[in-house]
């Protein structure tokens, strides 16, 4: 089968010197209608499924259909550890995906994360890119999108609901009624047993019946019977929007629930395990079954309770059934992007979805390029995704490039704390000292840990105009040092234009052979893994557990589930596991505090110390600023 | 301007006289492409939102566009006392329009509510209608449609996250401290006061400042303080699952939130005065002044605390700027179908959207009829239709066509207990005397009721086949003697066809001239009209008021919203507030346990007794058979 040829020409920007705001960049330019551009790149309308012009969900179908196509290069975006303040690497994922079409004629498209509204109503606004990088209309690609993230929210808390519902009745029925009421009798008074529930017979080992009338009374016992430890329980209720008064709740106050009292928390949606689980699926059969096999609690006798166990696995797959298919947008440059799920950088992976990279590689064929990210630094986000992401959909890249500013440069090098309404003199006036202790610390150990997995490194410096020549070209000399490729790109205030160079640096290594390897085997002990990653790549010198850690160690290891790879939720702020600690720390010990289990998603996730899984509200939320205009429906405050 | 000309045509449905499953015949009828539909009744390509090609938002400037075309005529379905199992209501408003359409050729369009999730995998299934007489494709229907329920859930819970939060920085801050945070210094050192702000001021009665340094420190202590009484917050979480647990639950109990525990509640989605907001609403316009108007505490003063207070109003509307459109979708026979809003029929009015209902008779045209419903019994949902809906949106129906069964009737006749797998004998042979008792006490107090607001009054016997012809002819004769018009339809079983003579009666009782008024005038005390409802369409010799109700009602008054209309939360299993007592129950006392407001949605809602605002799962929900095979992405188990 040849492979797909584009009709797609690169949207013309008009451009301003004097880079305006985001949101009146995104507004100046009239998206193209997403059908058109679609059309365009070779997807064919019985393949696309509108949600009003301007995006789009594309069907698994095309996967099958280009099956045979050959896939483009597969560009990995990651950063350096960040400040609070961010460093571009949504907008460098744009800016480069721009310019690799409209500067260097190659078919391109960007993967990126669908935000949370939890955020973007918070403390941030929205997560488009920016300047003219950008992903349009940012309005809709920070509001619901195609409604994925309330989807997961959905089935996720039908499950919750479920959990707390059996403990309830298994508590108050006896056995027999219980029994009866889960397999009623029909018309015929035959107890038949749906495919679901005939599954949980299976695990339980107990032959599976005609009638289940049939069943001995001890089985019917065991059937009818979670006897979940309510200790044990892991799932969380989750909800998409950043309430801080429900990180740790109580519930079961009402009456009817008859002092079934229990203290559980909500998350915020994208810290799901089922968006983790979109964001890693192969297809919805894949899908289904990773949904069947999630562990949400242990039982009286130490086995693991799973959804499928609750009947819940069908319901939960119909509710996010329209989840599995990418959503298509663009750029401002009329480059193709795909959204596609967004799980938490910390205890999940942060990674976009395999299905939409797939789609993307097949789409762009074999001249051209897809740019994906990973989230927070290349120590958080860059493992998990080379070691969980790449090595379960099988795609490696060809290369990686991490993202640099000379602000957090210098905060490694020792410069002054930075955060939101608070950049001291040193990040605007040139300081080549700071700058260069931030390279020989954070930089250099970033691109050595990219290295250990034997990938190409650019080391895209992401340029600020306050920024000097003699800065970006000590950091450019610095990363050739290193044995990375060291470019300056200014695609924030120039688009596509501004990556030209970062793009030439991206083909020329692209297309060099790599060596890949990952980090570690599966087969190692969780404790080998976690301290391979812990020394090899954050650079402790050991790893101290505590003891619940060590319990569940031992208990996902008995449980057969040690052989999976490890989500570590570190804190992004440092390489090591304390915030503070800037550079490249050495000769720390890592402290594990606890470590949980997603098993649909398939990973294990050690914790390193505190990790908030519910963002709060401050004083003067980012709403404030928010409104819409009822007449033209302009929206504004969506920064 | 003249009429629209419909060029749509009636589909053809091939019956089976064994009527199969609801989700048989969904899936045995394919839908036509929904921007075909919209086209032949003259909806332009782009005032139509596609979301896949079988559902698609229509845009308000189509309102603006046939501003001046004439009204069809406007038929409200309501019902008798129900069963708890239903009696075919949504089934009648969808065959009564089918029929206008596919057997009077006039254009008809059905307007129907959002069901929410939680029951759909809770306790019963979709609810797209029944037979062959359905919304199709009815998994579209049920599941998420076009997201309008996700985004109130959103907006309602970033309400109420910014209420807890702001409770927390007010306790935990100084007043300067909050002040500055609340209105920072900008780049020219000055404190600019955003809109919302502003309008906060104007509420305290304190002259807006260019900059907000200027104000008296008394003045900014105002300002920045909200001093909520946490006792006095009426506002609740809401999510759209069935989760028992969560209807009273503590919030706060983590150690960022310092002990500021607090006892509150999640209500299922359709229960947020969101919802019902958006019911009433006429434009974007007034959505977004009625959500600022939404008052979810009171201040240690007495006054009342505004959603606009919290500076949240533009991120609500904003969060919620789709919702505002309606959803097309189509029946089996191709009759258009705006699916709209969704409000509780208990805490809320329980009716679709003012805007459906609005646009529906514009594209219709004079010789067309829009079908549309109220929730629950007519006592419940037809008073509030016609006192809360029509009062706001100056619709008043034409026809009135309430729907009863055999089944029904005998019930209030004095048969035994119905339930779910319940229908004893004498629900499934001819009962004559049961079935007479049954018409002259429940359905003849509801057509009364009807009379009174001047409206004809047609009933529909909705046809089961254990119905013996004595039996319908006897029901006939009643309804004429109440005034009624009788006639038997049987939608279900026939789809339009089997609604002829039902869609001939309204067309006949459609042309008259009625004499329309309101039950209660709105300048009455809030006493007076509960009693005016009591005693005139319940049936009560007179009404009991709670301490608290005493007090809120004293409240409400005082603080100005007295003259709003009455949205009574009581049973709809009763025409009294005692779900036992069946047929027409006098002579008794209306208890009225609690006084509440919605200010938003613009009525006070009295509370007859406890209403649950959460659903729960039993022991066996209806998930345990729903599936999707992920091949042919068929879904099981959605009846």
């Amino acid at each position: 089968m040849a492979d797909v040829k584009w009709n797609l020409k690169a949207v013309d920007v008009k451009r301003e010197a004097n880079v305006p705001s985001d949101i009146q960049i995104s507004r100046n330019q009239k998206p193209r209608p997403i059908a058109e551009l679609a059309r365009d790149i070779g997807i064919k309308d019985e393949e696309l499924e509108a949600y009003g012009d301007k995006k789009a969900k594309v069907s698994l179908n095309l996967l099958k259909r280009l099956d045979k196509s050959e896939n483009g290069k597969y560009v990995l975006v990651v950063g350096m550890t960040p400040t609070p303040l961010g460093e571009g690497k949504s907008t460098t994922t744009i800016g480069l995906a721009q310019s690799l079409f409209s500067q260097h004629s190659n078919p391109s498209f960007a993967c990126v994360r669908q935000p949370s509204q939890g955020p973007t109503f918070g403390i941030k606004g929205g997560a488009a890119g920016g300047g003219y990088s950008q992903v349009i209309p940012m309005e809709e690609f920070n509001l619901h999108l195609t409604g994925d993230i309330h989807a997961i929210t959905a089935a996720n808390n039908l499950l919750a609901a479920a959990i707390d519902a059996r403990i309830f009745h298994e508590a108050t029925q006896a056995d027999d009624a219980l029994f009866n009421r889960l397999v009623p009798k029909n018309k015929e008074g035959k107890r038949l047993l749906t495919d679901i529930q005939k599954r949980r017979l299976q695990r339980l080992k107990i032959e599976v019946p005609e009638d289940a009338e049939k069943l001995s009374p001890e089985d019917r016992k065991r059937f009818a019977r979670l006897d979940i430890d309510p200790d044990t329980i892991t799932w969380s209720r989750v909800i998409d929007t950043s309430d801080r008064f429900l990180r740790k709740i109580e519930v079961g106050h009402g009456p009817t629930e008859k002092g079934h009292v229990r203290k559980t928390d909500f998350r915020i949606s994208v810290g799901s395990e089922l968006m983790a689980i979109l964001a890693l699926s192969l297809s919805l059969a894949d899908m289904r079954e990773r949904i069947g096999k999630i562990v949400v609690a242990t039982d009286k006798f130490g086995q693991p309770v799973t959804a499928d166990d609750f009947g819940v696995t069908g319901a939960m797959t119909v509710l996010m059934k329209d989840t599995i298919k990418p959503t298509l947008m663009q750029t401002i440059e009329g480059t193709p992007v795909f959204v596609h799920a967004g799980p938490f950088a910390n205890i999940a992976h942060g990674a976009s979805s395999v299905i939409a990279d797939k789609l993307a590689l097949k789409l762009v064929g074999k001249d051209g390029y897809v740019v994906t990210e990973a989230g927070f630094g290349f120590d958080i986000g860059g493992e998990k995704f080379l070691d969980i992401k790449a090595r379960s959909s099988g795609l490696i890249p060809d290369v990686v490039v991490i993202v640099a500013t000379v602000r957090a440069l210098k905060m490694h090098g020792g410069g002054p704390p930075v955060g939101p309404g608070n950049l001291p003199a040193e990040y605007r006036t040139p300081n080549l000292d700071l700058l260069e202790k931030g390279c020989d610390s954070n930089l250099k150990k970033q691109i050595e840990n990219i290295k250990k997995f034997g990938l190409p490194v650019i080391v895209c410096i992401n340029q600020f105009s306050t920024d000097s020549q003699k800065e970006l070209n000590l950091v450019k000399e610095k990363a050739s040092s290193f044995g990375a490729v060291g470019v300056v790109s200014n695609h924030w205030a120039k688009g596509g234009e501004g990556a030209k160079d970062l793009a030439q640096a991206v083909k020329d290594s692209a297309s060099q052979k790599n060596d890949f390897k990952f980090l570690y085997d599966l087969n190692k002990s969780i404790k080998e893994k976690i301290e391979t990653i812990a020394t090899e790549i954050y650079g402790a010198k050991d790893v101290e557990y505590s003891e619940s850690a060590e319990k569940s160690i031992k208990r996902y290891t008995e449980q057969g589930f040690g052989n999976l790879p490890l989500c570590m939720a570190k804190t992004q702020l440092s390489l090591s596991h304390d915030p503070s600690k800037k550079g490249a720390p050495t000769g720390f010990t890592l402290p594990i505090s606890e470590v949980s289990i997603s098993v649909g998603a398939g990973f294990i996730f050690p914790l390193c110390g505190e990790i908030m899984t519910m963002p709060g509200l401050n004083t003067r939320p980012c709403f404030y600023d928010i409104d819409i205009d009822p007449v033209t429906e302009v929206i504004d405050g969506l920064f």
